[in-house]
């Protein structure tokens, strides 16, 4: 785990703020649960691969608990029990940090930072838009350029597996296989030569546009009614977010993203310069089920947040600087502390950053420091010019100073 | 640990944001530091009390980890590391969940909010003062009313012991036992009784004001100069915030908040209301040391977030609603949902908070649920309107709606 020194976490909380400001454009409630669940939760509907690589320890009552590695299982378990009743759809936002135990690498700490979207209660396809396209003004706000998105259906693979009878175990293994780019040994495992070839036909699939990958997947699963059925959803999902200019790259039917609990639209957002996604998603409508309540259908999508702020460092989107003014204030001798502290008391209080001289400091030292650290004026409170109700106004920049009255002080700060 | 349903994460969220907006106002940088640390770190400072009371494990390494239970090891362990070679004075400002196996009751939680102040490199009471002076300010941002100080100075107790040679084991004890109240058994530990009678007395004082309490205690350690020091100091620190009409209720020689590093002022922040503190801190000069840094004076402050939550709820404090506008986009015909969800794309866009219809249900039943929802309008996409690049808006308050031009809805909607 590691630290997020000041400008790291300016950054970090730039991205979380815009994801908040998603939040709020789309309607999504923000939760907040807890970091530690108990394992039995956490590990219920989590791959095997996200179970490995979970923090767990006994607590002081011996119970099993672990460190969440993601969102989902405890918005689950909230659908389920404090929000049971809410109307549907139920939309709910979530930002915080997760853990897994990875070996850690560039934009992959044990330590991370994630904003979930979760949509309840609708299976039509503009929910599953509505991730995507969220996902695209999350990105936009953020400054990140060149940023696209990569959509896929698991209905497609599932559909044909289903064709030639593939339990469920073999199903998540060749997804699985095919998630980790060995098409080879993910093939040896299907049923049949004539849908065997299918899905090798369907790996190799690319068309000049997304839609029109669409169609040549469509022709490719014809005779598979399940299949044809995940591509005309998918089609409807690509056109939706085409409409509001999402820039959709790439369409994949055989790309599965790790989570053996997709049941539909997948989908992940990348930047060229990062090999790994800045955020996905997709649907699982057994999901409310796992975890006890009444079939509902459900969409999410997760972000990576330490991802996105070190793409944004790798494109050097620089952050609007604090805006406001920063001053300090200083006390010419011991009896003008008291006067002098509570000037600073009221530039704060009229927003303007502050900081008190607490060093005990000669002037000259004090003045040297402030310059060296490029604040923007100096107020110099002395006996001579308390006197005349007054101060010395130092402009740092312009190393010019003026004796003015207390009163007209805000104002000539703000200039 | 609990969970926060969307109202309590707003209050939350709100009160996270005027600790962040003071530590800008006060120039404190922001730091973020993981949430599990080692063991040996985290408790080499803490009290037994507080040690007893981690959540301790092992991770995959097998190494002894914990969840942190207050800032101040990690802010430590960063200033004699990454922070190093920072110019002093240092002010770092924290924000996030802190960890501690407590009973949970009203108040206290065993995963809870807490921001941290700590200012590195000053021994003056200007910088005492400042973490006063900026729980006022945050204090005040939270909109609390009746909150009030209790200030008091270890430095005085630890001189009158030391003035009869207690090792710092008994001074410890005696301070634990004090903080607790159970002065009878803390005053049998006293040798010698003149100083016994000395402490004896120092527990009853109680002047009109703080200032008068200052000086009872300044007569009462007459002839132990250690004690008299801290006295001063203390009138200093209560003379400097008393400037900037921070609300001091009591002054208080001997309250010792538990912890045993502190070595001079030490403060909490009160409402009537609770009977737990808001916040609390103070000066500990040993504190970098003990993390194998150079002897550096500190002062720092922790809040308690829930509570201040907890305090604003029981005071009624109302938060201000969302500000803006808030939209249902509604597509009449199947036909009709891309030129439906590109008109909500662009009022989201312009800063709309926009919920898309995707329940795919008719009309009627998608307005009967915005009307219960108390959204503003309905924007009511159909083909018959489409062909002439116009829409339905539907006023939900005044149940009122008129067919407009799309190019004329947003500024229709900011009305």
């Amino acid at each position: 785990m590691r630290d997020l020194l000041p400008e790291e976490a300016e950054t970090l909380n730039f991205v979380v703020c815009k994801a908040r400001k998603t939040a709020q454009l789309y309607s999504y409630k923000e939760v907040i649960t807890p970091v530690v669940e108990p394992y039995e939760l956490l590990s219920a509907k989590s791959g095997e691969e996200i179970r490995s690589r979970m923090f767990i320890f006994k607590d002081l009552g011996d119970r099993a608990v672990a460190l969440r590695p993601e969102f989902t299982a405890s918005i689950a378990r909230l659908a389920t029990t404090a929000l049971k009743t809410e109307p549907q759809p139920l939309r709910v936002f979530s930002v915080g940090s997760v853990y897994r135990y990875d070996e850690p690498q560039r934009g992959r700490y044990r330590e991370f930072w994630q904003s979930n979207f979760e949509l309840m209660g609708s299976n039509q396809p503009e929910a599953d838009a509505e991730t995507i396209l969220l996902t695209n003004n999350f990105m936009k706000a953020t400054g990140l350029q060149n940023y696209s998105f990569k959509i896929g259906h698991i209905g497609i693979i599932r559909g044909v597996l289903n064709q030639v009878d593939t339990d469920d175990k073999t199903q998540n293994a060749i997804l699985q296989l095919m998630d980790k780019k060995e098409y080879d040994k993910a093939l040896k495992l299907v049923k049949g030569k004539e849908w065997r070839m299918v899905l090798q036909g369907l790996l190799k699939i690319k068309g000049e546009t997304p839609f029109e990958t669409v169609e040549k997947i469509k022709d490719c699963v014809d005779g598979c009614e399940e299949a044809a059925a995940a591509v005309d959803n998918l089609r409807d999902v690509l056109w939706l977010v085409d409409e509001c200019g999402c820039p959709v790259e790439t369409v994949e039917p055989a790309f599965a993203r790790g989570l053996e609990y997709y049941t539909g639209m997948i989908f992940e957002v990348n930047v060229p310069e990062l090999d790994v996604a800045l955020g996905g998603g997709g649907r699982y409508d057994r999901l409310i089920e796992v975890f006890g309540g009444e079939p509902t259908p459900a969409v999410g999508v997760a972000h990576g947040l330490d991802r996105i702020a070190l793409a944004m460092q790798t494109q050097k989107i620089v952050l609007a600087a604090w805006q406001g003014i920063r001053v300090v204030v200083i006390p010419v001798q011991e009896s003008m502390r008291g006067e002098a502290i509570r000037i600073a008391h009221r530039l704060r209080d009229a927003g303007v950053m502050v900081e008190f001289e607490v060093m005990g400091r000669k002037m000259g030292k004090a003045l040297e420091d402030a310059d060296r650290r490029k604040m923007d004026y100096a107020v110099i409170v002395g006996e001579r010019e308390m006197d005349e109700d007054s101060v010395v106004l130092r402009d740092l920049a312009k190393h010019e100073q003026a004796t003015i009255k207390i009163r007209k002080l805000l104002e000539r700060i703000r200039g």
